[in-house]
């Protein structure tokens, strides 16, 4: 057995392995950020979504991302996965189904398993945008459509061979191919959805609607940290020491400067360091240096990670403004922060980290071809994505439905949904909810604390 | 040095780390399904129990379960570890005290130091079952027997080159040799322990008595799915990339089939998709596929998770019926499915797989030779387990004492066995409990989120 | 590419990731074990800390530790890192900035990312030790100051080719470079901030404050326990099997022996298990036996973590009988088993174990020549960073100050630097103050469950 497919085995899997802890990741931040009473519903999404889009990857979605065909979609491989799988280990010609991914000489199945946990992520990120007054089915019936369908087909376009790749857009982890399509599909299902009651009052009050486990969440946000050191530098598939070594010092740089930015931000726009901003900061510089992270310097990593933490605090409160409720600022960590990322490529890209690949950006002398080929990138994967998903959140609301009833809301979804609590031994604090039993203090912006219903007796 | 001993031992190594993690799964499962006033109690069981396993299988059961001698047991290499660490590095005839386990050629302590991990799995899986009722250094003498002479007896049989392997028993990560040991002797300890005070009142009515915190069993379901990475993939001992690939795909695939199956079995016999049993139907899949994850292929592993998830809310529901009390529905996941998945090997097995073991299952056109000695496994592992549990759990409770006092049990383990509180600082819903203070309503089956006694003033 | 390196470089960066991972267990150690009224504080605080040591360790730490120079610190490659990275892959004379470094051949990147977090966990051990009562500013300043300056110097002289390699003292995996070194700096601040208020009574009674969540102080107690496979095995910065798979063992071994022996010394001498001193117990195995853990046997491991396990729970006793206020045992843990994991090299070392590095200690017939050199090197880097870190907190007292109001304190730093709370929805149980409120009750020693205030109406 050759070392080197060894070695890249084992890069491969276990850095697939970290992917896949980053659903403890997420579902730790998006139910730490949400109301106690939503919290099974949460932690439910958040578990059942690697499940679903197990199936639905393995069932249609693969073979639509990798498998041979047209510009647009894989048309060879398609349903569940196979065909040969003879190359690079043995240094034949290629006669597998999915030329695309033939450049790593790691098995077929752990290419599959490496691109699964990356699907799940996409799914994951809409779980927290939708969360508080999504129904359970609705969710599970989207996610598996966005694994089968519409995450490959952008995928596809991007890391499969299709026609993006061939215009020179280069995205290296995923801050187009996962975290900016998970942002597009969570934007549509928020506009379709609406946003939680008691969140904008009906004078134009915004209501801050407190996270009740902030423990909870910063423990999600260290696995994602963490699951990134997969995310990143596993993306190479192979054990290049160089490189992933590299990437692992660039994704931890933007992770920290990310903190370190929405600190800042945060602390001169909201008078205090609000841990909230600090963990998407964090969040924010991971999602930015997603693509980037193997075409940049170390240098340059510090500074799209702290314009991201930047990015992020401005973007939550953007959203807050325009009124759309995203719960726990998915929409400015995935979306925006991705955006951003794929266009730092362009702006920061730098010849010697990978030759051969990106060359110079903007900012390095490369001129702005590259940085065209992102934007058309951006905003075709946005356009598609966020139209495809529209389609189908609509047409689940039409169907099945996708909100749950206003009395199920304010009691929250664990008992609705799931019928029972998460924390049935603690008291939970009494409060009222403003827009059922009025009062004009209550529809302050200060009051956002007692935005909460009485519960449990 | 070889190259593949090196990535050999590296694989062997991580994958036994995040095996060990799996400790930390199994105290936030157990504990978070348990409730607030024994929290302490369950966590210190939790962490203490991988010490006692350490001493115990480095002092007795390791050269028990590895050493050369008879079909029954080990009898050279005995106490502690040593001998000749030569093969097969040095390509020289094995002259070391453990010759079942020379297949790979991983130092001697990176086969210690793995197995040792699994041994800790077989303990702490008992402490879930006998949760919220059993004395704290009960537990602890019990854990020490279990690792040092049950589970490596019994295992001795199967991966120690003893009668079971003889025979063509197959068990490739231990559905048997690990779960259902840690099963059969958790049924042997919650029968000489009994219920706990209020599962099951005088008039047949069985009481649900609700965990204290979903967010942190699911956090442990999300390490232990995650610790299986290493659990399943890692019982190669050696890097060997197509295997490795398979068996990371065939474990997930299992998982996420038996959360789908227990969601859809709990939502149709339930009423409500419940998260407890979403994520025992995750442990169910992960349990069974552990004896054929290397033996089948992707879509018969699809199969068995679908029916483990199936099996185990059935399960749950039978112990109820039969009056078993299982707070955390260990037996269910561990005993249950680590029968069925045994059993799967001698159903599913497909000889390509891996060429030269199993042969194939009977769904594979292989016969029934291969089920009836998983079955003569199975029941002959059972058989020994459960009585020599039986033995030690009854020579424990006639000494030291097995139970608490009914007053510890009702005001909680954590005071009694320790002296303070999981959550101090939060209020803890009064509530009382109805054998003491009747009342019909409160024996009705409608009331278990009241069968909870007032601990905090 | 060579095998090796490959090899090497996967072993390196797992483990880093395994050590950053440690932050997340320390988060979770240290407010678990503290009030829920500074809960944001601290994971604030051990959130942020990483991210500060990145950047002060890329900015300045990493030069002045292993930059070639002179004995006491480095003075090439300083500013961010650079130069040639080009052996000995290559096998080339080495023509870098770090010789120190250069004994193994991993990327430039992929040291500078594995001494990375290193530093960082230098940094978070002060956080414990001066938790519930600092200015959440003013301990990011000083961090920035500990891994830029204080950490870099003293480990300069261990590990960067310093005067106390020269002299053969041996620290393997850093008891000293980065427990101790943690452990001094939290002394000096200790000592420079106080006690919090009620700890300790007029009268000289000695306050329990009891942390609030055990559970999540436990989820970080294993999750540092996994870190250390990182920490102590990745220490080799190769793969070379042998010995990482003893360290693998000896690191365990003084997990468990440590847990077992803070266990029953608390049973002993507090009449009930105490899990706060079990959890303690564990981690002062890893921290006394991180030094040894390549240089002593498995037998030796198990003595250690034992001896370490009581020394703890002593060393608990004996800070709050001289007024020294450690939330969360940082000191005990930390400084005194870095110092006496750091001495037992000296005692317990066997040549055989790493052939040409420390020789026999002590207890093995190599007298006290080894021994000897230990102590310097302890009290050195002792009076060093003692001095050091006092400097620098007093320097920050002068000027931004260093701790909170007495009114924050009363209230809770979350209120007062972050302006939220960490679990809005739960009800906090009400209590007092005894120092403002007064009553001689709650001056007594057994009312230490009370000294708490009412944060919450």
């Amino acid at each position: 057995m050759d070392p080197k497919i060894m070695a890249d085995t084992l890069w491969t899997l276990i850095t697939a392995m970290l992917v896949f802890f980053m659903n403890m990741g997420f579902a730790c931040v998006e139910s730490g950020f949400a109301r106690s009473k939503n919290c099974v519903n949460i932690l439910s999404k958040n578990f059942i979504v690697f499940a679903i889009s197990t199936v639905a990857f393995w069932l249609i979605g693969w073979g639509l991302m990798f498998g041979d065909g047209n510009s647009l979609f894989g048309t060879n491989g398609l349903w569940m996965i196979g065909g040969a799988d003879n190359s690079p280990e043995t240094g034949d010609a290629y006669q597998g189904a999915y030329s695309a991914i033939a450049w790593t000489g790691v098995p077929l199945l752990a290419k599959f398993f490496f691109q699964l946990v990356f699907a799940g992520t996409a799914a994951t990120i809409v779980s927290g945008a939708v969360a508080e007054r999504i129904k359970y089915i609705s969710f599970i019936l989207f996610s598996f459509l966005l694994v089968a369908f519409i995450y490959p087909l952008s995928g596809h376009w991007i890391w499969g061979g299709g026609w993006l790749a061939g215009l020179g857009m280069w995205d290296f982890a995923g801050s187009t191919v996962v975290h900016s399509v998970g942002g597009w599909a969570a934007l549509a299902g928020v506009i379709v959805l609406g946003p939680r009651l008691g969140k904008f009052g009906a004078d134009g009050s915004i209501n801050a609607i407190p996270g009740h486990n902030l423990a909870l969440a910063t423990i999600g946000a260290f696995v994602l940290w963490l699951g990134w050191f997969g995310f990143n530098p596993g993306s190479t598939m192979a054990a290049d020491p160089g490189l992933i070594a590299h990437i692992c010092v660039t994704t931890n740089m933007a992770a920290a400067t990310g903190i370190l930015g929405a600190t800042i931000t945060s602390w001169l726009l909201l008078k205090k360091p609000d841990l909230g901003m600090t963990i998407n900061g964090c969040l924010a510089g991971l999602v930015a240096i997603t693509a980037p992270c193997a075409f940049v310097g170390v240098g340059s990593s510090a500074i799209i990670g702290l314009l991201a933490g930047i990015i992020v605090v401005l973007a939550v409160i953007m959203f807050d403004r325009i009124r759309i409720d995203d719960p726990v600022g998915a929409l400015s960590v995935h979306l925006v922060n991705g955006v951003f990322g794929t266009l730092c490529v362009g702006l920061f890209a730098q010849d010697w980290v990978s030759p051969g690949t990106t060359g110079n950006g903007l900012f390095f002398g490369g001129g702005t071809a590259l940085l065209r080929s992102q934007i058309i990138g951006i905003a075709a994967v946005g356009a598609f994505v966020f139209l495809a998903a529209l389609l189908f959140w609509s047409l689940i609301k039409a169907t099945i439905g996708l909100r749950v009833s206003l009395k199920e809301e304010i009691e929250g979804l664990d008992i609705g949904e799931h019928g029972n609590f998460a924390y049935p031994d603690f008291s939970i604090r009494k409060a009222w909810f403003s827009a059922t039993h009025g009062g004009p203090a209550s529809n302050s912006g200060h009051v956002s604390s007692r935005v909460r219903e009485e519960v449990l007796t």
